[in-house]
């Protein structure tokens, strides 16, 4: 497994400018979203940039929960400035945009379905060489600092799919705490649920000798290549710290601990999932995401319907999890204990049932929508639902369980209503 | 921080064929000893090289224990063979040995003192390329398929040494428990008292934003950058394996999961302390090896005098944790507990104590030499084992707390005599 550079520290984005020397960046892009240009994460980075006289473009029309036609605007910029080095500032949502567009900048004449994952693209491997990407995380949640991953949401088809390439990888992710601050109690509350969902998902994930195929030649392996000892480690290190700070970081805005914690714990486990792999809770969340009618969170300043990517992996959790638990129940009895039910006289039989039961307490707790039901979904969509996620082989497969039609189906009745 | 990649799993040696061909590596270098040569480890790689029609050229002549002249010859064997990839199978003597041969073939006109620590060498930033190097660890110990260090005895100096730079990490560690099953008894104890000290120093390392002095500039910032987040995760992971399987793997050579563990516990350690660093323990150590005079380690089969290098961190353990423990009391009491000692009753002023008992009763089991004295040294050879410290700076000024050299005298007597 590889792992990026990671840089930890409250106030280290004050470097970010002599980093871009050290690379001898002559013209960079800075990505952001419109609603964090106004804030102090940006403005951290600006004022090291303009100490060392980094010069740079500013592109800040990343859309929160990215799209074809989004991806594509911003690589159309990234062609154009013809950078030698970027840096994002944001959630998964800009990291990933910049990710891309590095990525096709690098690769002037592929064809945008050439790099996005198969069966919806060609999931070509990636030989050009990228340019340096500095990417400073503002949420708690994805990792994406420290994975190959670039998600959107593409429209035609109405689903969410990504592009996945170890070379995609920022070069270094600055993880400085003081960035979480800012963050209004519902993206707290959602991109912690991500971070939940990683550990979860990468703890139980197919280990990594069962995955089948397994190409004989490694580098021809995918990069999420199931459980295994290493991640292992880091999925249940952020899944503790998710169990002591999530609920403290998301009620109170002032809880630098807290929210320092799960800032650390949200890169935890994206190395972990990017090199295990997630598995249901993702691979059914790409359409729930993908079929959004007319959800618009608390706290989100934007103007289009969306599903916080976190909301809509964790909904299905209680659901996904009940499920899986017979194939490895003692993963998920213990994954149940870290996060807080007593186990002392629990039955391994019922260890899905009781990490089920522990999510729904935890999500009730902290106000988390009643289900699908909730943000706008019924019975009726449960077909689209169900399509929507067949594609997402990549991930699905990933599940220690195999899962029929019906089996989905099922899932998604099951998430309907929570509590 | 930054961590190499690691593939891990019964068997995967097979790969690295593959592993060269993908890499498009046309002259190979092999390097490893002579006692493992004939061993089942190389047998491993040299029939993957066969199979994949890999054109090679084997060093066996690396010396257990490597000096500034083994490295020199090994420098020359490689700017010989003009190779464009390296694979190191071995200990830690093997792997250190293969970086530097790398490195200074890569920068032929480099002195060897050039890019050897400051303040005994000129410890020069490396910024030539180097060729990639797969390293194949047949020990459970120093993690040096991880790290960006090569140690090395200096004869003239009567000091060990070394080389320090990210560039020279391998590209890979292939980690296969297998190639542990051959080591006899003292070589599974020695590298697995390597592991026990990589975990405890790191863990106890001044943190990171205590250093000083902390370059402004994050390119100049060394390589061990004090006990921090990420590195403790990887400390006490390893420390708990050490805990769990480090006797079984010692008395049992048949116990597969035990020695798989310690395998997996040394990468482990490895890039935590890769990361934050070693102090007291490694920094003594170097004159303890350096100076050796007539011992003979069981079960090494070599024909000159050593300590080996986990005997030689190991023996100094109690006595410098009962000295560094009055900084960070509340660490070494937790590292007490993970080794098995009962804390319940425990005073937090005791914890250096507890620690250091604790180490003595588990190397008591393991029928360790006991002390300094046993090994051959007298309290007439403290003065030089001192001097033998005071330029190990790198390593030493990371300990918790600081020292004078009536400290260092105070340690290496204390030392003397365990039991
Ligand atoms: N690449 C990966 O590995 C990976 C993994 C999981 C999810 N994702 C993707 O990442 C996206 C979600 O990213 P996210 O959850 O980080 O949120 P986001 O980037 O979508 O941001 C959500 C909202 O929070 C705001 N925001 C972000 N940081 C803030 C701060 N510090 N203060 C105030 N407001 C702030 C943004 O402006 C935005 O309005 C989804 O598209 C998801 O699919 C990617
Ligand atoms: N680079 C680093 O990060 C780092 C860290 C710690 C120590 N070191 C250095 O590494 C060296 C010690 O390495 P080590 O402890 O791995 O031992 P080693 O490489 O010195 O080997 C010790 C003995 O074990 C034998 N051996 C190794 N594997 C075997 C196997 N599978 N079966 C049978 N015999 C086997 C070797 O032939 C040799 O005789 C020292 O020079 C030390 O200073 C380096
Ligand atoms: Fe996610
Ligand atoms: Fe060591």
């Amino acid at each position: 497994m590889a792992i990026s550079n990671i840089r930890y520290g409250e106030g280290v984005t004050k470097e970010i400018g002599m980093d871009l020397q050290n690379l001898g960046a002559r013209r960079v892009c800075l990505m952001t979203d419109k609603n964090l240009s106004q804030l102090p994460p940006v403005n951290a980075v600006l004022n090291s940039l303009a100490k060392y006289g980094i010069n740079f473009q500013m592109y800040d029309n990343v859309r929160v929960e990215p799209t074809d036609q989004s991806f594509l605007d911003a690589i159309t910029f990234a062609k154009k400035g013809e950078f030698d080095a970027y840096v994002a500032v944001g959630g998964g949502s800009v990291i990933d945009t910049c990710k891309a567009a590095n990525l096709y900048a690098s690769s002037p004449t592929s064809d945008f379905l050439d790099y996005v994952n198969a069966p919806i693209g060609k999931g070509k491997p990636v030989t050009v060489p990228l340019k340096p990407l500095i990417a400073v995380p503002t949420t708690a949640g994805t990792g994406s600092e420290t994975t190959g991953v670039a998600i959107f949401d593409f429209k035609e088809l109405k689903v969410k799919t990504g592009i996945a390439s170890r070379v995609i990888k920022p070069t270094l992710g600055i993880i400085d705490p003081l960035h979480t601050l800012s963050m209004p109690e519902r993206i707290v509350a959602n991109s912690g649920f991500d971070v939940l969902c990683h550990a979860l998902e990468s703890y139980t994930a197919l280990p990594y000798n069962m995955r089948s195929p397994c190409p004989l030649n490694p580098i021809d392996r995918p990069a999420y290549q199931g459980s295994n000892p290493i991640s292992d480690v880091w999925a249940l290190h952020a899944l503790r710290i998710v169990a002591k700070y999530l609920k403290r970081a998301i009620r109170n805005p002032e809880d630098r601990e807290a929210r320092a914690n799960m800032h650390l714990a949200s890169a935890f486990a994206g190395i972990g999932f990017g090199n295990a792999g997630v598995h249901l809770c993702h691979g059914m969340s790409y359409p729930i995401s993908g079929l959004v009618k007319t959800y618009k969170p608390k706290d989100y300043n934007v103007d289009h319907s969306l599903v916080p990517h976190g909301l809509s992996v964790v909904l299905t959790s209680p659901a996904v999890f009940a499920f899986t638990a017979q194939i490895c129940p003692e993963r998920h009895l213990e994954a149940a204990e870290i996060l807080g039910a007593d186990i002392c006289t629990a039955r391994i039989k019922d260890a899905g049932f009781i990490l089920a039961d522990t999510l729904r307490k935890f999500l009730f707790d902290l106000n988390v929508d009643d289900g699908l039901a909730a943000i706008g979904y019924s019975k009726a969509d449960i077909p689209a639902l169900v399509k929507g996620t067949l594609p997402q082989e990549r991930v699905t497969k990933l599940s220690p369980r195999p899962q029929t039609e019906d089996d989905l189906s099922a899932l998604f009745e099951a998430s309907m209503k929570l509590y």
